[in-house]
């Protein structure tokens, strides 16, 4: 039997798991009528946006589909067919994901009046579909593909890497504006103007703000991940096919089975935890990470391999663990870093900003060094092939890691459900609880992915040196350094489109609201409901409308440096890309993240308390991280994995063609 | 006659220069009683000072040369006196471009009484001190070196550069520092707590907000600019040594005198277009530009080059043109970025600072493709020789450039004298104009210190890899790769240190303000004086706290690397730190002066004008930019220079010891 079945056969385990975990969440009380009316205007504006998104999507895909088709003979077909499937399980990983998500909310709200274990176990039985559904449709893509494909044309199969990185691209981007311009926009009129509290049923941008939770966070992250996932399993694929080795191919998808596997355990035992959810996510992570290293060590065992071997996977399990915690370190709750940006903000938002901002540039170190040790360990031990297993090690996880992330939004959810239709406070106050620590489980898994990002895209770039035969690239030559410059350049460009996109869209959903306060009578009184639909329409329309340019970077700028300047300067892009866009990354995530909890210590009683002054100087920078964090900062991962996986794909174009060189 | 007897001559004679400027300078008049005591203060505060950081700064000095001496036998004593020559030469520079400068602000106040085109000139005089002083002592310096070591030991010139750099880096940290943690406590209580204008009497702070323009804006920059100027000179001279061509080592020289010829015009001819400011220091950047090219074209004939030489040196002087240009475009008082940011200073302080850091990040693109460019068109004319050649050309016009740099300085404190010393409004009003200027120019010169320090650190890049006889630096070498990764990081880590002190002390300052207001009886009613001397106090001491820890990241990392991981690994960190630390710097000193601009913008009246809550907003913006235009971003010039010198300096080290490779 090929080994591509194995992994078919533990992606469809997956999938089973994924609908099974959807059938018992599903099976759950839903809670009150109002909780029911609440949830379901969240579940239509998100299914809107994502149709309508869809929309945009099927413009550019089918634009693209026709191209590789024509400009990539003799292969056109099968990469067409590569790049639909990737994008197709992609989005349906989103979809499914996201829909499931909707559906938690009130449940997890609901099951809170059984206390905290049972709100614990149904938001992470509702994230779990999406952990098991990312892995599930990308193994059995891959897998069928490579039986289709044959093992003999499988850098083919960076089709699949670059439909995933499309459509993460778009979910990242449009997601991460759509959720940031409802929640500042919410945030700016309703708790600074109008003292309303978070997640308000008078504040008309109450909906749109939920909505945003969703598709940002849920189906943006999925879709991030789940190509994280599947490029890096392509990368390391091709990689293998230049350094044929014995278990050259098989290997890396033994050890995405192995991850599976333990996410199977390692998801279950968080459940027991669930009285103490902070430990339980450690507990989760951990044993996930344990469980996997020590099914990788039986398997190097089963397959005869040196213990060698074993290094790049530990390294990158490792990694994982290390990334979580030290995001934790920095952004926590209590942290030193998030304690000293809440003093900072007693002498006013200037000095909070500054402090957040100083906060994100330092917490770049660690994961760097981390990062470095891990390419350093894994290059010693197995040569490039071993940054690719690396990557892979870090990602077999993946499972574990999407069901905390998407616990994220869940809560977020569950938490506005519950103070919409005030709830009793004691179930109030365990939507809290987890929705504080949803806030945290953000920002540790936002870490994971970033350094998955790195080093997935790492590994592409060995991939297109060996697609355009580099044997070198010098970063002597002129040409090179040129293309170092405009790669390191690329992110910054990339995030400033992001960030004015939420500002713009911030101001309008402001406007509008000022609007429906001062128009709509008896709206602050409660008397009369606000037009939560106009708000999510300027939320959805704002998001579409600011895909455009930033995809076009990420797909325009490298094919007109190959094309231009050829495959030296397009080599100097990435390598300039790469380690520009993970400090950014970093810096935005962790700023945004440190200066969010600085605000809720603040509100927990701290240095004056909710509505002294240093609280509205920490709601400024809560506000100015917001897109840090969730949207210009995520949306690089899939931006350099747009950029790699596209220099990969048209490498045949670059060898032809080049004005210079 | 030795080549370098002409920049010999050429450097005292750009002292002369300096020197009779000053002489003009002193002779125009001082003004009242009130306006001297208030400068003397300024004065006194500034000396104080820089007499303490020059302390701290022997330290440093005393050890390092010992341990050169050492370390770096046989050539052990050649190095530590070139060290010595440029780290005294530059601390000369700094001292005497501030001391003049502190003696001209009362005088330009003084001359708005006959109209802006006299205090214009009075600016421009006193600036041009610091402009002829730095190339002179640089010239000098680098001569009088030449004829001391013989060009056969040319490589050891790279001491006078590291001397630069070292000095260059404490004036930009220390001098960055104090003057924003002022700035900022200055403003942070007085403007928005006890709603003082700008340079109120009043602010105990105000006098160490404008020791602080002196120490960092004139002071720092001179020195930064000095080294960028010194520093291309000698990494030309290098990369001149290993392609030894015709004109090789006097080529340089030559066009820096070219430079010094075309200042000596452009600066009167500034003074000729008085009348309209604005259009006055284009004129000098215009004039500057135009007529070094002239006089390089003549050069090229008179030593009989190829055409095709003079091509980098054109691509330089146009640089330097595009870069100032482009600042003003994107930071310019009524330009479309800073009217985008003061009207999302309407919908609250959130999205003044989201929009105000949208703004930097974008503005990163067109500096770096002029860059780009600059490089391919002089390596495609005249190879990497011609890179070094074009950051000469570039940098050759540095008087002129300095001298609109120091007008920034002397301008904001001749505002504040005015104002202090409520001197009539039609003088204030020439003042405020000429302060308003000052912000421009310090924004586009700073573009310039910018692009001179990316291409004079690509020229030492070059030259760092014939010291270590790199023949080429594979970036797919994973070794390198990390060494990308770790270069990439310190930019981040380095710049987060100064915006945690910039936090740190201006909450001191804030504090401190706060306890004379509350203390000190009849201060608001004007009738008892603050103590001044604390709060410059404050700033002073924790300036000098703050410079050691970024000191070392940039000496210590690079050595680390180099010891560690080898020549190859610091070769990389080299390439991944260039660019990085060019992003962050535009993005950095473009987002501080848009937003700075958007508050002055919104000040004159647009948006509901002072006092409103957009103008509320616009002033946080402003706050978080400060650090980041004037403390963080210009470091970034003097942290890469010292990274890149230090590792040519140690390149025998290198080449001798490493525990990898």
């Amino acid at each position: 039997m090929q080994f591509y079945y194995y992994s078919l056969m533990a992606g469809i385990v997956s999938l089973i798991i994924a609908i099974l975990a959807a059938f018992l969440v599903m099976k759950k009380n839903e809670g009150t009528n109002k909780m029911k009316e609440i949830a379901a205007a969240i579940r239509e504006g998100a299914s809107a946006y994502l149709n309508r998104q869809l929309q945009v999507i099927a413009v550019f895909t089918v634009i693209l589909a026709i191209l590789f088709y024509i400009f990539l003979k003799p292969n056109g077909l099968q990469i067409v067919i590569a790049f639909l499937v990737g994008a197709i399980a992609s989005y349906l990983t989103a979809y499914l994901g996201m829909n499931v998500a909707v559906r938690t909310n009130l449940r997890t709200a609901k099951s809170a009046e059984k206390g905290i274990k049972e709100a614990f176990w149904t938001a992470i039985l509702g994230g779990s579909v999406t952990g098991f559904a990312a892995v599930g449709f990308s193994l059995i893509g891959i897998s069928v593909l490579l039986a289709y494909l044959t093992i003999s044309n499988v850098v083919l199969l960076i089709g699949f890497g670059f439909g995933a990185s499309l459509i993460s691209l778009f979910a990242r981007v449009g997601g991460g504006i759509y959720t940031k311009a409802a929640d500042v926009g919410a945030d700016l009129v309703g708790k600074t103007e109008l003292n309303l509290p978070e997640d308000d049923p008078r504040n008309p941008a109450v909906i749109a703000d939920n909505v945003g939770d969703n598709v940002g966070d849920c189906a943006g992250m999925a879709a991030d991940v789940f190509e994280s996932y599947s490029v890096t399993l392509v990368a390391t694929l091709l990689i293998a096919a230049a350094f044929a080795t014995a278990h050259g191919f098989s290997y890396p998808l033994y050890i995405a089975i192995m991850g599976v596997a333990a996410s199977m355990i390692s998801i279950p035992l968080m459940g027991q935890y669930g009285r103490h959810p902070n430990r339980a996510l450690y507990v989760g992570m951990g044993s996930a990470v344990a469980i996997a290293a020590a099914l990788d060590y039986l398997l190097t065992l089963v397959l005869h391999l040196s213990l060698l071997s074993v290094v790049p996977v530990l390294s990158g399990l490792v990694l994982a663990f290390l990334l979580f915690w030290v995001a934790d370190y920095y952004t926590g709750g209590k942290s030193k870093s998030v304690i000293k940006i809440a003093k900072a903000s007693t002498s006013g938002a200037g000095t909070n900003v500054i402090t957040g901002l100083a906060v994100g540039l330092r917490s770049t170190w660690m994961p760097v060094l981390f990062i470095v040790v891990a390419i350093m360990a894994s290059y010693y031990s197995a040569g490039v092939y071993g940054i690719g297993i690396a990557a892979v090690g870090m990602l077999s996880i993946t499972a574990t890691v999407l069901t905390i992330d998407s616990f994220g939004p869940i809560t977020d959810n569950a938490g506005g459900i519950a103070e919409m239709a005030s709830l009793p406070s004691s179930v109030r106050k365990v939507t809290d609880h987890l929705d504080a620590l949803g806030n945290t489980t953000k920002a540790t898994t936002k870490a994971y992915a970033i350094g998955g990002a790195a080093l997935s895209a790492t590994a592409l770039f060995v991939a297109f040196a060996q697609a355009v035969h580099l044997a070198n690239l010098d970063a002597l030559n002129p040409t090179v350094t040129v293309g170092i410059f405009i790669g390191a350049l690329i992110p910054f460009v990339f995030s400033s489109f992001l960030m004015e996109s939420v500002g713009y869209a911030a101001n309008l959903m402001v406007e509008e609201v000022r609007r429906q306060v001062r128009t709509i009578k008896g709206l602050m009184q409660g008397k009369a409901k606000p037009d939560y639909a106009r708000a999510v329409d300027i939320a959805t329309v704002n998001a579409l409308k600011s895909l455009i340019v930033p995809e076009l970077i990420a797909i325009v700028t490298p094919i007109a440096v190959g094309l231009i300047l050829g495959k030296a300067a397009l080599g100097g892009l990435l390598v300039g890309m790469i380690p520009s866009a993970l400090m950014l990354a970093l810096f935005m995530a962790n700023s945004g993240a440190a200066m969010d909890n600085a605000k809720k210590y603040i509100e927990s009683g701290k240095f004056g308390g909710k509505g002294s002054d240093a609280h509205k100087a920490a709601v400024v920078g809560d506000t100015l991280g917001d897109p840090l964090k969730d949207t210009a900062g995520p949306a690089l991962n899939s931006m350099i994995k747009v950029v790699s996986t596209i220099s990969i794909l048209l490498a045949p174009l670059f060898l032809t063609f080049a004005l210079l060189h």
